[in-house]
């Protein structure tokens, strides 16, 4: 059988990740054993999460150096050793990043086989359900009121900030450079956007939101946490959803201010999530998610970059904030 | 008529508050216009949120230098102008520290004279309710969970620890002092205390909870937050209810590690709160206090100072922590 190439965590990075911290290797391709299939990786989804879990403990155990770097993908199943899936179907498994896995099929779903493929790692995966659940869920924004995304032009906050206008309110996002904040606007119909790289940023979104900040999605936590966090009105609410400038590097030797102070004068709710807890509900979220993609009402945004090979540099590039939009490599 | 002796916030603290900041005044006793009563002082009440004030805007206008220092009163009405009440009758008043203020009377409830009256400032007053509804609508403990609650020797916190005992939780309560913890678990009931004074709460928290925390209820902030977040389990509830630590000095640089990044793997609902929003379910909840305090099930601790010229001292050391339950000051 074929060769299985993977890319394994050399050592854990100290500060930034970096290239050095990946090494490439061959192994042989597993056999399945009772319960579990055989797939091959199509699509290897980048997530900043991807970072968190060499840092410790997350929702999952610690990644250890040695293995092969943990990560999801869009695969097909190759040989099955379960009922309910067969040579050639599509799921979403924990793969790692290689070729092959033989991975345990008793939580995996069969995939439909929509086209492009791609929307099942962006908008119809982790990625649109989180923006979904996540705003929806926790945020509960109403119409007229502000919702504030950060990494507005990344997977997530992309799709966050497209719902929130559906749903009625002004959106403002918060992202990197100029022509990512022209983007927002002009493509995706956001109400204003803050570029984050020219500083001050509480000061840019008290500008941009006149009428303060009553939905704030955090994707990044940090200074611009803190920048939402002094904005916002009384009775906010701050969706928790990640905290990507805090994963590429040592622990922050401190965190935002004004927690709890502010927390407790403004009376807001700072809600954490992981987006597994709403599964129960996830069939009605694709399903909404569809009728608004067909209906033009969300834009679709995918950073695909070819080559298991590139996988090192898609995850670091992704940590600097250089995609727009769901980042995944084709292997 | 007599002279109304009143302490003024002399000038701002920069610092630590201390009694240079405070001075002493005679003014004339003020008459009540149309709507308004004239009240006397007869209890008033010292809270932490007392200091906040001072630093700026809160969920009330920042106080000012060379004005009667704010705070509330257990008052008797003098002279009324108001329909709904009539000299005799007890309120609960902005009185600010003096002994007789012209108060507008439309959002002022005659209170019942029951015994002994400091009752009115604690248990059945805005501490009583802070801990109520505090802890039950916005914690949400469960039989079984376990509670963590900081200044758990205090006004507010003691009550605290209590009903989560009524509630069926295993309740832990961090203080200052041997004393202060002794009494938490002889003579409250609370199974177990922290002395925070030892230093290292995050690792007492630990082996105090084994189970981890569930609830926590957070009256000081600072690095007594961050010790119980990094203990917090799964899905528990950080109720915001104030931050002592943080009243009583320069606003600090930082806030607490793990914020946002725990709050997300963790999924925590971190909220803040204000009592006063609960206040339609004001009187359900003061006959639910009611009938605990009579069955014996919330042992109710004041701490009465005698006169007004006590008032500066009696709140520095209340941010000092040397008050055990509620204090407050005999005018």
């Amino acid at each position: 059988m074929a060769v299985n190439h993977q890319v394994i965590l050399a050592e854990k990075p100290r500060g930034k990740l970096a290239l050095e911290n990946f090494q490439f290797a061959e192994a042989e391709v597993p056999s399945p054993t009772d319960g579990e299939v055989l797939v091959k990786a199509r699509y290897v989804s980048l997530d900043a999460a991807n970072r968190a879990w060499m840092q410790g403990v997350t929702y999952r155990a610690a990644l250890g150096a040695g293995e092969v770097m943990a990560g999801g993908s869009l695969a097909e199943v190759v040989e099955s050793r379960a009922d309910h899936l067969a040579p050639g179907d599509l799921v979403f498994a924990e793969t790692g990043w290689q070729e092959f896995a033989a991975v345990p099929a008793k939580h995996l779903a069969k995939l439909p086989k929509l086209e492009p493929l791609t929307h099942l790692l962006s908008v119809y995966g982790v990625t649109g359900l989180t923006a979904y659940f996540g705003l929806l869920r926790v945020g509960g924004p109403k119409p007229g009121e502000t919702v504030v995304v950060s990494a507005a032009a990344g997977a997530v906050g992309s799709i966050v900030g497209q719902i929130a206008k559906i749903k009625g309110a002004t959106v403002i996002g918060i992202a990197g450079g100029a022509e990512k904040c022209a983007w927002l606007t002009d493509q995706l119909g956001f109400d204003g956007a803050v570029d984050y790289k020219l500083g001050d940023v509480r000061r840019a979104l008290r500008a941009a939101c006149p009428n303060g900040v009553d939905v704030y999605f955090d994707n990044v936590g940090g200074d611009i946490f803190e920048a939402a966090l002094f904005n916002m009105n009384n009775h906010g609410r701050i969706v928790c959803c990640g905290a990507v400038s805090q994963y590429d590097d040592v622990p922050p030797a401190h965190g935002p201010r004004g927690v709890p102070g502010l927390i407790v004068t403004k009376r807001l709710k700072v809600d954490g999530f992981v987006v597994m807890d709403f599964y129960a509900d996830k069939d009605a979220a694709l399903a909404e998610l569809k009728s608004w993609v067909e209906a033009g009402k969300i834009k679709v945004q995918e950073d695909v970059i070819d080559g298991l090979e590139n996988l090192p540099a898609a995850l670091i590039g992704l940590l600097a904030g250089e995609n727009r939009g769901k980042r995944m490599v084709r292997v």
